[in-house]
């Protein structure tokens, strides 16, 4: 259960509204996930992350969808239940087929496993990786 | 300082230096690198986690630098210096400039933050979002 | 679901009802949450975790809520449902405003975002940070 | 060795200069700690991430001394050395004691502790601590 | 909820029907556990995760029971709710008494927080702890 | 570096010296190691943990080397350097092999990996495993 109540667009003061709006028109929708109606808790922190959210998502040298497969993957890592589906529901949206998601936690899968076979031998870092 | 000594081809076992050949000949270099040389400490690992790495990396329905980068998200979140060193060497190699490795970052640390305001609000996932 | 069952005051044996008793007359309640109920199916944990919770959270050179919060930060970024729950409950009990709550989750989402952008690129420690 | 070039202050462009001199004006300091200088090989980062830690660790309802100690909490159970090392000097800095330090520490280390026992558990939450 | 469709026995490819008859051979069981029916979703995982199981579970240096307990371990520090489940599970199956799964709990949970103390001081490794 | 200085046998107070004479005494040597000096600057954290320490790692139902390798493997998942190389050396002290450790860190790395692939696909626990 969540540790704090959602704030719903019909209840929510001007300064969140705002960022509602803003939300909804960036994204062509007519709803607003729980994540950003839960940091409504917090008008300072809602503000501050759909602003980050909005400039680090957006196309750039990398695409769109590759940057949601980054996220995804960092939140199978962080095991983070929500950011699991909904960045997965949006890679979705952007294009990632069945096959790329299994690829995808293919990689991720075997990172981790990668990661601690390094640090269990405390493998020394080769010189030629040393930029 | 390692936990155990590399095996350098030189001394290297029949068993262990197959596996050698075969990871220089993918890779088309005459190098191994020490996460390698490392794991030969214990063949049977040497030689299954090569196998996954060579399949797990392959060209598939995600290309090698998108693969390249999300080992590098994972590698960040989790903090193996090993493995942040070599597969950004790698995702370099395969076309990374700069400008996307920034974004990378940007991209992995966001998600690293978002990560936690979902879990510690413990924002329940949308119905939307469940498939 | 839980992997043991939860032993109730009723059905204590003499050495785990004596660790109930003293949580409830020293958190100055009539009942035991069911972190304690799970533990003692291993008695030597339940009593070893409550000596240590007494005397690490006991007042000190911090206060009892900034020790609280400290708590729900380390909670937050593990993911632990049951910590983050129990703790947050706690320091609304100690004094944690809404207000207080929001900041605490900000600085906690921060953190996790920059331990990620300074690990990602290996950020060397200045030498001034050294003592 | 870290995988970028640090940009010194009088190499820097003038969108990194004005972050820097933001910095330096903030903190009253005449330096830029290395933190910064890194993240410069990606100005929208460097930019970002400095307008995030200035209005997070702002004084607010929470005192700037508890935001410091909090970082290092997180700091410490992420195992990012870099901000271990920057942060427990802010919090010193800001006048944490050799005694509040050990607390801290104290603390961290217990939350680490129970929050395994309770995932482990897999503790059910008490009803009375769901909002 | 899960983000893929398990794949039934009944429905299963013969690709992924031979390992599900793989996996109840080895495991002298006529039944395959849900792990295995989402990884299906994307064969060559199901194959190699399966193949890796079988290798590096079986009985060499270690015994089964050891190697489930190193599992159960790893999954409670990582919290993964279903790998607590079913490893604690199969390491019941192979003889794991409540006594020995309380102290393995307690070396978890106490592993977990000396690491944060060891860190969070940032503790030098000792000259003879190098090899 | 690290955070505090080392409290030195010769330098120790009444207090701390109790503890270093009771490590080497129930450690059967004559030095104390970095961990418990380091440790020493927060006098009551040095004794709680010391006393943890002892109860928990006696021979019980687990073996103590049983024990070594859970606290090797959750020390590798938390990438705890000074934690993975002390109870390294501690295992192969009670008789760990090379072939003992290869097989350690072969489940490790596997588990991590099998972790996030339950996780990411949010597999949902089977009804048999839950007690």
């Amino acid at each position: 259960m969540a540790l704090v109540k959602p704030v719903e667009p019909a209840d929510a003061s001007p300064e969140v509204r705002t960022v509602y709006d803003d939300i909804m028109q960036t994204r062509k929708t007519d709803w607003v996930n729980n994540f950003w109606k839960y940091q409504a808790h917090h008008p300072p922190t809602l503000e501050r992350i759909w602003e980050a959210v909005k400039a680090v998502m957006a196309p750039g040298a990398l695409d769109p969808l590759v940057k949601e497969m980054i996220y995804v993957a960092v939140s199978v890592t962080n095991n983070c239940e929500y950011c699991i589906h909904s960045h997965t529901a949006a890679a979705r949206a952007k294009g990632m087929s069945d096959e790329m998601f299994g690829e995808l936690l293919a990689v991720v899968g075997l990172a981790n496993e990668t990661n601690r076979l390094a640090n269990g031998l405390q493998v020394p870092v080769d010189e030629v990786f040393r930029p």
